[in-house]
């Protein structure tokens, strides 16, 4: 049988899943599990380059820095966007060339920044006096990009202002970064996370260039622009394909930003939650009082092992369960740990079938994102999230 | 030097920790590090217990599952409180006897179940026919508690509904439990988390005494009452001395529910909080704009390594750095990871020192319970939160 993406529809070609799903149907797991198809990664890889052009991808290591995943990237090309010491570790250890590799935190330990310049590293972010001058003294000559500020998003989840610097701040930042002897060689931004159509980055293009074209109107010769992440998977609302999507983008960049020099992407929500599936388990079904209009269903699973994306309910997953199709009704959905915060659907209950019951399967859908990398060590004792690739 | 808890007027005894401070101070760190002093947690211990009574002390393992923390309390004589097979194999390890565990979390796996029954624990919590039924085929003629939900609590953080069960569902559970060849002997609770004062624990003493002679009245002879935690640690708001709250509790309890054979209660966060000390560092300190009021400090811990609690900024706690005295100004605060939710205090800005830099050891006080714990396993490619006893 084949499986085909509940998002099909939105896609111009669907995405075929039957050995990821065969390999689960196929296996016991004894605890909560997230299997990774890397074929699944290589296909998306290969779709999101076709719309990307000449741009290079930057995968985000953090959405999920599994061994295999970034060994099946490395030997696509790809280069990679590394969130500290141990990610840019990770992806030399695994064969990346370190001129691939960007060290994209605004955050960087001095000795972190001085270890990154050794092993090769060549480009940095910033968006602070404080990290230029850090940047000057241990990774002396490096190139570096401002990240800067956007307040215009129209993303699901527009991200805080925890990143980045306003128009003023990155102008006086690249006078800056050359007075300490840096190469200041262009901007960065982050459209904010799962931006599901392409038209949403109009907005934030627009304020970019602005910026932009003011920089190089002050006399910087910018020769980089890294438009960051923000390319969507599927959680229930429609999104694009990834080649259109990609490309549709890339096409509002070069009608606002012209031919610029060198373009980076960094995905990676995009580039591997949809490759990825939790294998999960009821624990209990419950209900607290008889009055109750819903059950409580509890996992095996909770925001402290590998959900933490759903605080604030902020993704709706795709539960299935051997189940569907019976009858259904209204859960609030919780993990197996003592802690009260440990609720993945409450204000807006899930309709599962009214059978369900401890023991029974459940697969948690495009989860190949931001799962297994948040899982704590051992909360109340238990495991961090197990990852399988295939 | 002696240094004295900040909430010294609060306390019938300071407590002294120069031990803990000495050895911080003596000490470098290359990364973030959670210092716990085992005479800390003794002291505390003692303390409780003094108050406390003929209570059972059952600590809840899932604060802080460090090995030298549990050994400690082995030591003194302490019960346990585990969430899952992990903390009863850990208790087990570390010599305590598998009388004095207590399986609390109501949702448990069957084959967890069957695991701790073999291993000797006779007392297991429900609050759910199915649990009921899980405990009775995996660990038949086990004790088991019903919990209760109360819903009048005055904690800082009342609970939400995830744990327990109404009146009426209790005492069908009570009868289900017999039925099932169980041995029900009571009920818990759950006052609610950082129960500042033992005054605050009236009312819901009240509600829970009304069902314990509802069911006693319908023919169930109960002998245990599981009080649970709520006791509290010192996060900048006064709270009463550990032996005086205890024994104000126990006072409400005996004049409300009489001489009760066991009486079992289980402080977590009430008994290692105050024990430990975060050393920390400043990564970078910038401003956004040149119109921000206020500093963003970033930190070498976060949201993801350690500081979970201060999600919705639960938790303020209290930050030493080697400039206080200094002028200060308000400050976001966030961790280090390339996550925009990384944010530990933006609605309620903190005041730190205007001086303070990047390189600063910041220590982060009373954080012995539920930091690391919680920490991710590698989130951003950060190592988990570094642990040190003494």
């Amino acid at each position: 049988m084949t499986v085909q993406f509940s998002d099909a529809q939105a896609s111009a070609q669907p995405v075929v899943r039957n050995r990821l799903d065969a390999f689960v149907a196929s296996r016991e797991f004894d605890r909560p599990t997230l299997v990774v198809d890397t074929a699944l990664v290589a296909r998306q890889y290969r779709a999101l380059k076709a719309g990307l052009g000449r741009a290079d991808i930057h995968y985000a290591v953090k959405a999920n820095p599994e061994r295999k995943v970034i060994e099946t990237l490395v030997n696509l090309g790809s280069h990679f966007d590394a969130a500290s010491r141990g990610e840019v570790e990770l992806c030399l250890s695994l064969g990346a060339d370190p001129a691939d590799i960007s060290f994209g935190n605004t955050v960087k330990r001095a000795s972190d920044i001085a270890f990154a310049h050794a092993a090769g590293i060549t480009l940095f972010a910033a968006d602070a006096e404080e990290e230029l001058e850090k940047i000057a003294e241990h990774a002396p000559g490096a190139q570096v990009y401002i990240r800067l500020i956007v307040e215009v998003s129209q993303a699901d989840w527009p991200l805080s202002r925890k990143f980045g610097c306003d128009r003023d701040t990155a102008l006086r930042l690249l006078d800056y970064a050359k007075e300490l002897g840096l190469n200041p060689v262009g901007f960065s931004f982050h459209v904010g996370s799962q931006t599901r159509k392409a038209e949403m980055w109009g907005p934030t293009l627009d304020a970019l260039a602005l910026i932009w074209h003011d920089a190089r109107d002050a006399g910087h010769d910018l020769s980089l622009l890294n438009i960051g992440g923000g390319f969507p998977a599927f959680y229930g609302e429609a999104i694009e394909a990834p080649t259109a999507y990609a490309a549709a983008v890339m096409a509002q960049v070069t009608a606002r930003f012209g031919n610029v020099a060198r373009i980076m992407a960094e995905p990676g929500r995009g580039m591997v939650a949809e490759a990825g599936v939790i294998v999960a388990e009821v624990m209990l079904v419950s209900r607290k009082s008889d009055r109750d209009m819903h059950r409580w269903v509890y996992l095996d699973i909770g925001r402290f092992s590998g959900l933490a994306e759903t605080e604030g309910e902020a993704i709706r997953y795709q539960f299935e369960t051997p189940r569907d199709g019976e009858e259904s009704g209204p859960c609030v959905m919780a993990g197996p740990s003592c802690d009260s915060a440990d609720v993945l659907y409450e204000k807006r209950p899930m309709q599962l079938p009214l059978t369900l019951k401890a023991g029974d399967r459940v697969l948690i859908r495009n989860t190949g994102a931001y799962t297994s990398a948040y899982s704590s060590i051992g909360f109340n004792g238990f495991p961090p999230l197990a990852v399988v690739t295939i």
